[in-house]
């Protein structure tokens, strides 16, 4: 691995003693490091032990930013409710530890579609658009067809009944009659957020 | 059944002979008669004998309009494409024949949603909204935020792949992030419109 | 939003900490206030602070009943078991808030059909009726047929294996046999109320 | 195999030719002969070589009666809509092949529930009661409900969209809220008429 | 309901309050009472204001059983495995409250055939046979395949992966190879039990 | 690849012309040529250039035998009905050009189970057995339950209704009771006689 | 639009003449066109009305390529089979007009993994790599792991039986562990291309 | 059963008294006893009463290895990750009792297949191979077209969202585009343990 470039470890199902462990193997590397799923609890055991790793409680991660590469381009997280707001952090932790400067974007939903429009200004200066949403995913669709960057969409989880623990979101975002719009799995937004970095290092730094 | 208030017969899996059995049955009566889903050769086939049904190809509707009741208020059926004609007619012939003023809105889906704003003033003269979309099913709640009406959400079973013949765009809009969206099956035009049907006139007749 | 027009929050999934922060923050409009969705120790904690907001656990909301508008009309709520109740007090709490006349007619489902039958003068005089039903749903189609109003149904997810949490009433209701009938998500007894609301609104207030 | 007892071959997925092959292995035996699911086109096949079989197109059965038992007990078939009629001759013509007598209570479902009411007392004279519905099989419960009688339901296919090819009537009716009631296979007109059969020669034979 | 009939209530989602309430309300009728799917502790709050219920803690269910019918006929319940036993007790203690003598067939899946051969005859002098099965229920068409009685099935949500938490065994039995097989709900041992005695007691009493 | 070891080639999908192709690049290795999925029109198309095929209408296979290896050892081919004739052909042609002895015991499904019991001695030579099975699958149950050898399941996409096209016996053979089962994708003939084929020739020919 | 870039029709479910129209609207503005999802025969009827459309059988579209932007970057599509073709192709081609080179790199499914390993130098060229592939789509985690550039997935709808008309490889490939990847809908080529397209443009023209 | 041979309990739903009684019965048997599927807690009151059974705390598994056959031959258990290491050992201690030498290759997914090359030599000594991964499991098919052995392959309920719950494994193992898999339940590292010890004793003990 690069100097500089994170390394990523996926906290769920994990005891803090194993991600001690795993950090602690890592640890003479020149790199940041970035701890994703860890709840309150789990964190302040890993913490008393590597105290430099510094804990968000939102985005439930752990992260050490030493090394980190300095923020480049800029990458728009857009939210549809304040419920979407642990992946949208997810994200937004991810991207920015991966060198991209962020632009958080939240709680623009649909059911009150002038918020949307009152920002997307802003939006349009991103190279990257990463929304997020869970209910039915309309946000998605929406954001598509203003904004002429590639859209990366994440379901959430949030919702209940026939919202299916995101399956719902995730079918509509597939399904968006916007092009310009793809998908990653529910809750994922780690995945949107590295995805994202690459593109907008690809418009930064690789051009011949 | 009251004077002037349609008999409807189920088209689909009926043969042309049972079909016109079932409306010889009823000729007597002082109604409109609507047969839905009938394509074009069982309406020849049927119009051989009964002439005095009109065939209309797109909504795959046979109509007897002696005896309507006269149109009142006022019902706006707004879809997101194209391919969403069938339903969207389907939906519009009942609702005449059920006596409704019908506005027809088509083609306004979110991903050029300037379309869809132009037409606001339009829709919000209705006293019901229908709305019928198949892909992401999207429209709906963009319209359900700006509209103050109840919306009646059709999702069709046109797309591909993931939109499982019309249960994403359906698990979408029952999932919506605004308020007073209600649904009915995919593709269901007829129910739509019932529906609708049922609250315009209470709004204009019924009131003590 | 007009004054007397009822703010709504929905509990689940926020802390005690956020409702009061998005309560206090619209505190001094001349609104009443509906939080959906709140248990027992959450509403407490809440009290704490907002001691305005009454706690009604079968329904588990809070509400501020400030500046509510006068009830006019009738919305009938019609369930088939009382482990429909919490949805069904959710609902007519909610059609209450927002000015309506609610009939509760519970525990009529068809495995003793008399029960419904006894009801069925009442239920008639509403403007909008409100079915509540998990199992298997057949309740709906047992009113949509015997009455000539709007049914907006609500599938909950009281049941067991096959019942899927409540896709097998959705589903049931989608296919009802009888016409009229519009459906929600599951247990969503809020969304079936704002709607009826907005009907029985049109029907009393808005004819020109 | 006792004589008299018929033998039953299921024609789906075999040729003509296989059909007459299987038949005349059998025709020594002193059995009636039922093969089911065979369309017209088939049927003319077999026919021309075992002319002693009867077809019924409605059914689509083939039937050879000789040595058929006498009819005893009653079995009632009630099934919600015409389109029901397929499986429901198929179910009676295996029953009365089976050597039960049949009552056919047909097209009374719930959307106009007079209609059952009045053929109650015929159906409350049978020793096990069949019930055949489509769209949301609500008729079971209903029936379910008003008689003292093991119900054996059998969802059909007949429907659109979210009906699932009859999955929706099946979930319905295995969780119905009245008791009494078991299920088959959709479409299974032969299987739920078997098992009506194999209780009521209980009920007429076998007490000792 | 007759003198001697049980009341059953279903205990699931009603508190020990709710049951005893229930259960005093009924207290002057003639009748058995059977309380299902109620757990240890919540057995012991009713228990201690209504100490004439007894509880089973295998099947789950209090039970009073004065003014309970004499036992007739025979019911054979038929287990795969011991996991199954909540189930069939459940059926065991539903089918001797209404009146039928029961025989107990436990542990005698398919994957050891020979145990069930040991038991055939006494299964086969029952008038119905219950099978109860999670896994992949196979042992529901060999018992149908053995015995010329009708069979209920009742797939249990005793499995993991796969088995959908008894979705497979439910399928399973009912696309059985066997004829004379009719299935309930996951886990519904009260309504096997339930079709059983009906059948049972239409043999032994009901024969003019 | 090894002389004689067979060429395969998935024939669903591919034009005559594009299967041609694709033999003749390989013909002139001394290898045996196996072609599935291919009905009779398309075979004849291939024959005209290529007769040294020969085409099984059962099976539908195209084979080219020259260069096959000489068979040894034992796999048992074991099906529930005549329907599931084609895959288990399918099963037989592939394991006998991979140069395996084939037993088929077929139509020995547990409705009778007395004709499974009748072949269990020929089963037991085999090295490796292949269990075939629509409806519910519970033949592989049985099997493994009778017989000390690797049992390899392919479901069949044979039933209907919540046949669900086979899902249904996949589901149940991959939670069969009886140990030593392993599962392959519905109608995969093919791919059960390449494992199989695989085991046996372990067996035989490659013990130190 | 601006000059140069592409229109595009979405042909399924349009008729020649429906297509023709569209085309004849646009005509006159100075832009390339694009129709997919045409076969044989209704591209004929179209051609012969606007003879400057070139029909592709293979990508089952229909170009008029004047004015088309110059093809810039590099977007590299891999396919795991060659039944996989259509869908690249209609990559391929969409790709092209929005001006982009394509590097094609078919037939390197993971069965025969040094293919792949063979043409990886080949893919590091492009900004973008597209994978397309039916099956279980494991291609995609393989060349995920190998690349370092975004990967945009297509699951194809090629498979049979546990394939579900591609949600098996959808799932597979929304569940990657390679990270880097998004995915489009099934079969859905042209979205995934006008995805990389956005990418490769981004990268090849709009850095500051 | 033969001495030597093991009997296995599953361990879940079966509380540590249940697990003690079915072990002191079997006790006098010369044969080893393993134990599937028991925590931490449970396995202390185990040993409480039997302390001759061991725990490993892994695999989940209680085992007493008194009267174990000797090793021989040889299966490969290989890994995508960490997180599938209860299931491997499972399948590891399962082969071991059944006497079996087992090559442990873990945490070699697809993400990085240098992993998995560098081990290669290893998994080919192996007469079957189990490969063990949740995720996507693609895995599974790289090693099936590496490795000229038959796999086992066991998927995982590793993973989130659209995982599943392991259905997504499950469904990508079923349709490898790599010949000579077949698969077990999810999660069902002793079933593969089971089939692979089956195949490797036949290869090594049984050939005449
Ligand atoms: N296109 C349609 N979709 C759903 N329901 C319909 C449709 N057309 C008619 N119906 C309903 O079907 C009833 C007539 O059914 P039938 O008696 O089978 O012709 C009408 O009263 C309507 O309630
Ligand atoms: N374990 C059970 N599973 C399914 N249905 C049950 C069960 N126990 C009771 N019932 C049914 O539920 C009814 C009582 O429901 P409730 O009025 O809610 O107590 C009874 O009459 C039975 O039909
Ligand atoms: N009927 C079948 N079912 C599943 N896989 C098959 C079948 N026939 C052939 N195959 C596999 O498909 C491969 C050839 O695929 P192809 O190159 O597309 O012809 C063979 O090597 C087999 O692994
Ligand atoms: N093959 C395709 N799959 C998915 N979307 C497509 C495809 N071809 C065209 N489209 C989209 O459909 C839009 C045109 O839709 P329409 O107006 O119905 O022709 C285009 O702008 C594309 O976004
Ligand atoms: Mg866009
Ligand atoms: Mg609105
Ligand atoms: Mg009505
Ligand atoms: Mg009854
Ligand atoms: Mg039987
Ligand atoms: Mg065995
Ligand atoms: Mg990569
Ligand atoms: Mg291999």
């Amino acid at each position: 691995q690069r100097t500089g470039y994170p390394e990523v470890i996926y906290g769920a199902g994990k005891t803090a003693q194993q991600i001690v462990g795993i950090v602690q193997a890592m640890e003479k590397r020149q790199q940041p490091i970035l701890v994703t799923r860890v709840d309150l609890e789990k964190s302040a055991a890993v913490q008393e032990i590597l105290p430099e790793l510094a804990y968000d409680q939102t985005s439930q991660t752990l992260v050490r930013t030493a090394h980190a590469l300095p923020a480049v381009g800029n990458i728009a997280i857009v939210t549809a409710g304040t419920s979407d707001m642990r992946v949208a952090e997810e994200a937004a932790v991810t991207a920015e530890l991966f060198g991209n400067q962020v632009t958080r974007v939240y709680d623009v939903g649909v059911a009150g579609i002038h918020r949307l429009f009152a920002k997307l200004p802003l939006i349009r200066q991103a190279n990257v658009v990463i929304v997020i949403a869970g209910m039915e995913g309309a946000l998605t669709s929406v954001v598509g067809g203003l904004v002429d960057r590639p859209v990366i969409a994440v379901p959430t989880s949030v919702g209940y009944g026939t919202h299916l623990n995101g399956l719902t979101p995730l079918l509509s975002m597939l399904n968006s009659c916007s092009a310009g719009i793809s998908v990653v799995n529910i809750d994922n937004g780690f995945g949107a957020a590295y995805n994202a970095s690459m593109i907008n290092h690809l418009v930064k730094e690789e051009r011949p």
